[in-house]
């Protein structure tokens, strides 16, 4: 299968599955279903639910095994982007192509409509057992694994200083930081929930950590890039906004060409990291190679 | 052990708790975690984990067993104390005497500090076989448990008509579902997990989360009295915001007379329900009536 039938079959299972998952638009009370569905089923890549999938599969486990934790993964990536885009966060009226959430449903239910999925997350990581018969000891360690990374030490660490660092000289130090756990650490959680879901080895465990602590850096760094040179009818979000707020990226700190260097490298050493895997790492390959060229 | 001695030992034995396991303020990035623990440790009873413990307790299980649920419990409560302080929520300055979040910290920093409490809690969460000797069965039923208490079907749900409700003439049945889903879901799975975390039989956990709703009501209905008849020093929030933003209580709906008389029904018919625990019931008793009676 080439990696774009990869892609979008993996994602339509991750879509099917969440308009399961979810409560229904029309139950009770019906704004905050309509306002998490609005900003969930905005589209998107989908990509940290398909890094859940190809991850468990690879280590031996099923597409069924990974279907709830994929959903949950996808359901806080969309929390965090509801509450990132509120006006007094990065203040963005523009997601996934979309008005953002808080611009259709006003700033009181967007924020609601974030802690609702937070929290619809975790009870779809504590029903793991019962929705894909995952053993109760991984469940448990999936969502320990998952809490630690979405935590402050994690993608709220990133964004309280992305936050902090608005309108302000941020050296590279800072800029890294806020990259590796703002964008990075949901995308290596991703990949170790997956493994650990199939009761991955610690060797296994360690090569995909590091893959994905590279694939998450190089994921921002074409981020910024797109930012720059990137279209909003691909983007699905304004174009600009970065240099318009005086963000530190990594272009604004070391020029376009050399960010295109800096993430080529990176999905290199990504790449070479997972080819001991031989056969069954090839998808993960084919994903880090796609997340160089992407142009959304 | 008197009633206000056992709520004074459990309350220490929970902030000490809570102190150990949440990140240092001096912690990186700082600014987060001073935001969370200006908040966690801004006072208030610490009802809803003191019942989880009670709970435990009364089951047969032991306090250490109690405490890391009692401190994510408690996590939860301040977020959603947190979020419903900002302006786009319920627009309070105060909070348990002391500035809100959002007052001190700035809004961006509010919302993050809120959705930190509530990745913190399911961390803790999950970790509770490591922390307390829980069996990974139940420590998964009680995130379960908790996840679904708190999401649109409870705690949130209770939240978004809340802020639906605002300005509006709101009938005693959308008040129940305010006040039940709102104040009363924290509440009763506060006694109910108190209860899962040391293995209770059904006809205990069925009898304790009829307990749990009746508290829950008698709880909010003494809330909506004292927002009319209650000092700011006792309370540590604004009082007469109810009528000011022309909320529906109880008072506004029955006047104090008769919620003073439902109140107090509540929590007789609470009492008789647990009478049958004998001995070891009367703790839940007693904190009943402590509800019945307070003044903050």
């Amino acid at each position: 299968m080439n990696i774009t039938d990869y892609l979008s079959t993996r994602r339509k299972l991750v879509e099917q599955a969440l308009d399961e998952f979810l409560p229904g638009a029309d139950e009770y009370p019906n704004k905050i279903h309509k306002a998490m569905r609005h900003s969930i089923f905005a589209g998107g890549k989908r990509l940290r639910p398909i890094l859940v999938i190809a991850s468990c599969e690879i280590v031996g486990g099923t597409i069924k095994q990974a279907i709830p934790t994929a959903c949950a993964v996808e359901c806080i990536h969309t929390y965090s982007l509801i509450h990132d885009d509120l006006p007094c966060m990065d203040d963005d009226d523009l997601r996934r192509g979309i008005p953002a959430c808080h611009k259709v449903f006003g700033e009181g239910i967007a924020v609601l409509a974030g802690d609702a999925l937070l929290t619809f997350a975790f009870q779809l990581l504590a029903n793991n057992c019962k929705l894909s018969e995952v053993s109760e000891h991984n469940a448990l360690k999936v969502i320990a694994e998952i809490s630690k990374a979405c935590g402050t030490y994690g993608l709220i660490g990133g964004q309280v200083m992305d936050l902090e660092s608005e309108n302000q000289t941020t050296d590279l130090n800072t800029l890294k930081y806020i990259h590796q756990h703002k964008t990075g650490a949901l995308i290596t959680t991703s990949i170790r929930s997956g493994a650990i879901l199939a009761s991955a080895s610690t060797q296994e465990l360690d090569i995909l950590t590091e893959f994905g602590n590279l694939l998450g850096l190089a994921f921002q760094i074409t981020d910024d890039i797109l930012d720059v040179e990137g279209a909003l009818e691909k983007l699905g979000k304004t174009p600009g906004k970065d240099k318009q707020k005086n963000k530190a990226t990594f272009p604004a700190l070391y020029g376009l060409h050399e960010s295109k260097i800096m993430a080529e490298k990176c999905i290199n050493e990504a790449i070479g990291l997972v080819r001991p895997l031989g056969e069954k790492g090839q998808i993960l390959i084919n994903i880090a190679n796609y997340i160089l060229k992407r142009n959304m």
